[in-house]
C-alpha cells in the first residue's frame, strides 16, 4: 500500500502533535488520518479550524486511510516508539518522530535501531527522528559549524531555556514547584526526568565528526528560585525548586571533549538569567556563536518535523539521523 | 583510472591551496600529485615539512600518478575553473574547488553547470565547491537555520571580517589605501573585484529552502578610514579606502525577503569595527545568531575542503551543491 502523494497519518496530537499537524497543512500536506486520545473529533475542529472529515480513532487498526508519510508524537522513549514505527513501516510509511531517543536510536538500543533499520529496508521506506533538542541546538548546529574547523579538540555547547512554553505536565516532570527536600525525593524515586537527550546529541557528534571519548558522566541539580514567580497554576516561591540544570561530560583520557550545560527553569528572567544557545567549538579555528534568546523549542521541533519529510522522501530505505540526511532546511514540502 | 584510496591530487597551491594541502596531511589523505606555479620543488619542502618525493609540475599533462580525489584552488570564476574540472573528472578522479562560483555553477551558467554535471555523471564522479563564503557563512549557516522554522519572511546575513589574513594581491582587488577617486576610478574600470559569492548564497539559500524573489541588486561602496593603518607593504592613511562594503537585497513583489551585508576592510579594529557573522530570521520562531569574531575566512575554507571529500566520495555521482551534500561537518576522513 502506498499512500497518496502528500499525505500523512499524524499519531498523537498532544501539545507537540498539534503543532506539527499545523505545520504540515501551511504547507503541502493533507493530513489524511489521525490517531490521539481526542477520538471521534474531527482533526480540522481539535486544530481550531472548519471540520475537515478526518475523524480522530484511538488505535491504530482503526485507521482506514493510506498515507505516504506517518508522523509520531507520542512518546519520548524507543521503548515505546518501536512498535509504533514497526507498524507503520509495514503499513508502507515513510516515518518522522519527535520522540528524543529516535533521534539516535542506536544511543539507547543498538538492537532495537537495528531493528527499525531492517524494517525500514524491508518495507523500502526511510524513517527518522528530529527536534530541536536532541536533533538541532545541542548538535546539528554544533555539528555543521565543525565543518568550518580543520581540528577541534573541544565542544561546549549550553542551552538555557524557559520552561513556560511548557504544559503542567513537563513542568511536573522538571519536580518545578517542590521543595528541595521533595525534588530529592522526587528524584531518587525517578519521579523527575527532566531533559532526555545528551546521550542522543553526543552520539549524533561523535557520528558525524568522529570524535571519540571513553566516559561520559551526567548531572543534574535543582534550580532554586531566589524570587517568586508563577505560571497558570504553577507557583514557585523563593527557595523553592524552579528547574533543573543537568550537565554532561564526555572525556578521553580524562580531558573533556564535549560539554552539555542545560538549565532549564520557569522564568529565568525572574532571577536575571538570560536564555540563549550557546557553542563554543575549541579548535583551529575556533568558533564562539551565540543565539539569543533560544530557539522557540516547540515551534522548532514542529517546524523540524516539517521540515525533514521532503528530505526523508528522497531518502535511501533504512534508518536515518540527522548526519546522513541531506543539509537540514525550511522546506515548504516537495519540489 | 582510479586513484588508491585517500589518494588527492592538489591543483594550486597559492595561500589557500597550501592550507587545503596541510589541512589534507593532517587527515588521512597522501597528496601523490600536484600542479602548481612552484614547478620542480618538492612539495613537502614547499609546506614547509621535510621532502615527500612529490614534484610538483606546471602542467595538468605532465601529472603522471592517479589520484582519488582532485582539489582545485586555482580561480574564482567558473569559466577558468570548468576545463580544470571536465580535465580532472576526465581522468576518473572526484572534484572539489574553492573557487567561489563552483559554489552553485548554476548561478552563473547554466550551461557551464549542466556540462559539468554530464561529465560527472560520464565519469561515474561527483563534483562540487564549498568554502568560507559563499559555500559557509551566509548561505549554509543560515540554510540550516531555517529548518528550525515554521515559516521565514526575510533573512539578513551580514559579515563583517578583517582583511588582514589576505595577501598583497587581495588587498589589491579591494582597492586598499587608494583615495576615494582613485578608488572610482579603478571600479569603473573593473579593477575592484572584491567579495565574488551573493549570487551563489542567494541560489544556494533558494535552493535549500525554496525562498524565491523577483530581483536582486547589488551594491559597492568604499569604506573610507578615519585612522592611519599598516599591514606589510600597505598603508591605509585616514582618509583613504580601507575596503569595501558591498550588499545585495533579494526582493519579492517590491519586499526584500534576503539581505547580505558585507563590509570587509584592513584592521577595522583601528575605526572601532567589531567583527563577526551576524544571521537574523525573521519568521517562526525567529532567530537571530551571532558569532563573534567572524570564522577565519582562510582556516574555514581549508576545512570546508578536506571535510566534504568523504561525504563527496559518498555522494552519487554528478554535480553536487551544499544542499544535495548531507549535514556538514568535520572530518578527519572516510570512516
Amino acid at each position: 500500500m502506498k499512500g497518496a502523494r502528500n499525505s500523512v497519518l499524524v499519531w498523537g496530537l498532544g501539545a507537540m502533535g498539534l503543532r506539527i499537524a499545523q505545520a504540515l497543512l501551511d504547507r503541502e500536506y493533507e493530513i489524511v488520518a489521525a490517531i490521539s486520545h481526542q477520538v471521534g473529533a474531527d482533526l480540522g475542529t481539535v486544530l481550531g479550524a472548519p471540520p475537515n472529515g478526518v475523524t480522530i480513532v484511538e488505535r491504530p487498526e482503526e485507521v482506514d486511510a493510506d498515507a505516504e508519510t506517518c508522523v509520531i508524537a507520542t512518546h519520548s522513549l524507543l521503548s515505546q516508539l518501536a512498535p509504533q514505527i514497526e507498524w507503520a513501516l509495514g503499513r508502507g510509511m515513510h516515518v518522522v518522530s519527535c520522540g528524543e531517543e529516535m533521534v539516535v536510536p542506536a544511543a539507547s538500543s543498538a538492537t532495537a535501531a537495528a531493528q527499525i533499520d531492517a524494517a525500514a529496508k524491508r518495507a523500502g521506506r526511510a524513517v527518522t527522528g528530529t527536534g530541536v533538542n536532541p536533533g538541532f541546538s545541542m548538535d546539528v548546529l554544533p555539528i555543521c559549524l565543525t565543518a568550518a574547523c580543520i581540528t577541534v579538540e573541544r565542544i561546549n555547547v549550553r542551552r538555557v531555556n524557559d520552561l513556560s512554553p511548557f504544559g503542567t505536565s513537563v513542568l511536573r516532570s522538571f519536580g518545578v514547584g517542590l521543595d528541595t527536600a521533595e525534588h530529592a525525593r522526587a528524584r531518587e524515586l525517578g519521579e523527575i526526568v527532566g531533559h532526555v537527550g545528551f546521550r542522543e546529541s553526543a552520539a549524533l557528534i561523535s557520528e558525524a565528526t568522529g570524535l571519540r571519548w571513553d566516559s561520559f558522566e551526567e548531572r543534574a541539580e535543582p534550580i532554586v528560585a531566589t524570587s517568586r514567580r508563577q505560571h497558570g497554576d504553577t507557583v514557585v516561591d523563593a527557595g523553592r525548586v524552579a528547574g533543573i540544570r543537568q550537565q554532561a561530560f564526555a572525556r578521553r583520557d580524562g580531558s573533556t571533549v564535549l560539554e552539555f550545560d542545560h538549565p532549564q527553569q520557569l522564568q529565568p528572567a525572574a532571577d536575571g538569567v538570560e536564555t540563549g544557545d550557546f557553542i563554543e567549538i575549541l579548535g583551529d579555528p575556533p568558533i564562539r556563536a551565540r543565539i539569543e534568546p533560544e530557539i522557540d523549542g516547540g515551534g522548532a521541533t514542529a517546524a523540524l518535523v516539517a521540515n525533514v519529510i521532503p528530505k526523508l522522501l528522497r531518502a535511501s530505505p533504512g534508518l536515518h539521523t540527522a548526519a546522513t540526511l541531506p543539509l537540514p532546511s525550511l522546506s515548504f514540502g516537495r519540489r
